[in-house]
């Protein structure tokens, strides 16, 4: 097996057998294909007998959502599975863990989760996991930290920034999120109910600054390994566990980049409400569990952070008075921003979120999808005034009250 | 000739003979190591008939400064000709030619610039150089801009930020610029008459907040290949011709550290006069033809750069308005912050610069550093407000002023 191929189930499941210590030698081996993603297999390895089962996700040198034609390198499956142990060796508890990585499949063999669901779809079910702003702001804390200048030897640290360059997977992020949205580009999937707002936006200048600064952040400070691509569809969850799956797109890039992402998908789904909760005092009050857990994520990181700060700091000029809180206020700032434009691009870019298109009746979807615009623009604007979280909380809250009172 | 080893100068002879194309097959060549920096061996080879010479350079595994106990990595060898080469293409009459490059030897065959002059001797015997500030502005934009996100493309540009990964030279400026100066660090250098100047900046935390924030700056910010160690000792230059040499420490990183060296050194030698002219008058006109060229120096990058923009910028968000503006500035900013910090380590870090340590005069000499000193520190705590380079020259004047005044 050292010529790349697709597996079929079939051989997925004879690799499977082969793997030293895991299955019993005359095991029955059931497999299913359960990639719902873009760009892997994921064959779900199952021994009934003894209940053990395994994940094998194989890269795919193409991205399926635009067929074959979209070639996308297969070094991103080492640049998963390396992330992903350099994770696991700073939180083990909120990771897959990696048994096995085959370079020349593209192959990474994971710890199965399927106890667990994927955090978008128990946030569409108005779950509540009271647990997750703990174990989430602890992982950003722990791996931005440490794959920083500020937690680990900076010699060390360049040569890891060369181990995750990962141009193809940066690619999709600086189009899609970086340019697409703020002209009319073939990869926008605008509704038509939205044409208005997002003419507005290809036309405001001053959002276009904040943007370019964004994004010119995204392609040039290479300050912590990034999971890259933070959202509720890349974490898998159950009431006393989180796990942190896919981190394909992992490169050096700014902090507030993952934070953002994550706390995006949070005000996303907060935006969604406008059309899952019928009844107004439960869609307010999850909508208040939602932003707790916005503002909980934040203040998880940020006390995390300090305390590795003031424990663990390697880089001799960081204990400089003032400098962590200088620190601190612009990772803050680029959250903020970033989480911004991660909101504005699932409205009406290539690729949308299932809380906001999964509304069927199309005037409360206009309604979330205008919400979280107004958001969505309003934190990019912002953002480089900011100096608290609560002042995210607060353009998350005050656009819902106008919009409640203006559109509805 | 596979193995590494130094070179003697028979065997430099003997590989300059075997080069294709350059001396003839009888040629009778004559060697002189002048290598008069700490980590190099450089042989000027001869040939008195054809009147043809060359450029040897080869790396040292080890820095001469401390003898072979301070191990340095021959790849800066290739860096230093991937650098040249890569400079030559975007500016091929401002670097010398590179003939060819041997890596076993860590050994750079280069075009001969002896009849040139280092720019800090000429400085040193106050010439003029007017055409200094047209070449090194165009220099620096053309090299920052086309190695950036700005000017090619930014998928390429993440590779050639693998190609350039240098932790062992990096370190060097981290260690020597952005630590060593601020505590009492063995490496220091610091003349008794000093001490008390060196205290107060020791106890200064305002100045050590802008030091770490530049530090981090250099640390993360993978903007442009830059030179790396772009002093007035790494320019050979006529009258009619400026060359850029010896960028072994070349890596990705913020374009004003760049500028801010070449500036640095300028104001260096602006102190300097302190000791150097005993006529008043002269003294004073060459720190206006100082002060000129400085602003000269940045007025030109900016108008190149400016242009290069408006013609061959390759980012679809940097057409948006304001957003050059915006990045000039802030190019501005960390340039005076990095000046700062180059001129302070220069004065009593590990390693000084002859215009000041040749001023025989202790008096003249402790009047020169101290003037260099309120500069340097000036321009660090200024650099996050600056919006003119007349900030800089103000302060370069100011402080010569107030030092006129109260210090004689």
């Amino acid at each position: 097996m050292t010529t790349y191929r697709a597996l079929t189930e079939a051989e997925a499941i004879a690799y499977a057998k082969e793997l030293p210590n895991i299955f019993a030698a005359d095991a029955q081996l059931t497999s299913r294909e359960i990639g719902d993603g873009n760009l892997n297999l994921v064959f779900h390895i199952t021994d009934e007998q003894s209940g053990r089962s395994l994940i094998l996700k194989q890269a795919l040198p193409y991205a399926k959502v635009v067929g074959e034609s979209w070639p996308l390198t297969l070094d991103r499956a080492r640049i998963e599975s390396e992330a992903l142990q350099l994770q696991a060796s700073f939180c083990p508890e909120l990771v897959p863990h990696v048994f096995a990585y085959e370079k020349d499949l593209a192959l990474t063999v994971m710890e199965d989760l399927s106890d667990h669901v994927i955090m978008r779809k128990g946030l569409m079910e108005n779950n509540r996991y009271p647990l997750f702003a703990g174990h989430i702001g602890t992982f950003m804390a722990r791996t931005l930290f440490y794959t920083s200048d500020l937690g680990m030897n900076q010699q060390k640290k360049k040569l890891q920034v060369g181990q995750f360059i990962n141009p193809e997977l940066c690619k999709i992020t600086e189009d899609l999120i970086f340019d697409d949205p703020y002209r009319d580009s073939p990869n926008n999937n605008v509704e038509a109910h939205l044409k208005d707002a997002v003419a507005a936006i290809w036309k405001d200048h001053d959002l276009h600054l904040e943007v370019a600064i964004l994004r010119n952040t995204f392609l040039t400070r290479a300050e912590s390994l990034l999971h890259g691509d933070l959202h509720t569809g890349s974490i898998f969850i159950k009431a006393d566990s989180t796990k942190v799956i896919d981190p394909e797109f992992a490169y050096y890039g700014p902090m507030g980049f993952d934070i953002g992402a994550l706390l995006a998908n949070l005000l996303l789904n907060y935006a969604a409400q406008e059309g899952w909760s019928t009844d107004e005092a439960e869609r307010a009050d999850y909508r208040k569990y939602l932003l707790e857990t916005v503002k909980e994520v934040w203040t998880v990181f940020e006390r995390e952070f300090r305390t590795l700060w003031d424990n663990d700091v390697t880089d001799p000029m960081s204990e400089t008075p003032a400098y962590q809180d200088w620190y601190l206020n612009r990772v803050l700032q680029e959250t903020i921003g970033f989480a911004g434009c991660k909101m504005v691009r699932r409205i009406y870019g290539l690729s949308h979120v299932a809380d906001i298109d999964g509304i069927e009746d199309a005037s409360a979807r206009e309604k979330a999808q205008r919400l979280a615009l107004a958001i969505g623009t309003s934190l990019i604007k912002h953002h480089r005034k900011a100096a608290s979280i609560d002042e995210l909380i607060a353009i998350a809250r005050d656009a819902a009250v106008s919009r409640e009172g203006v559109v509805k």
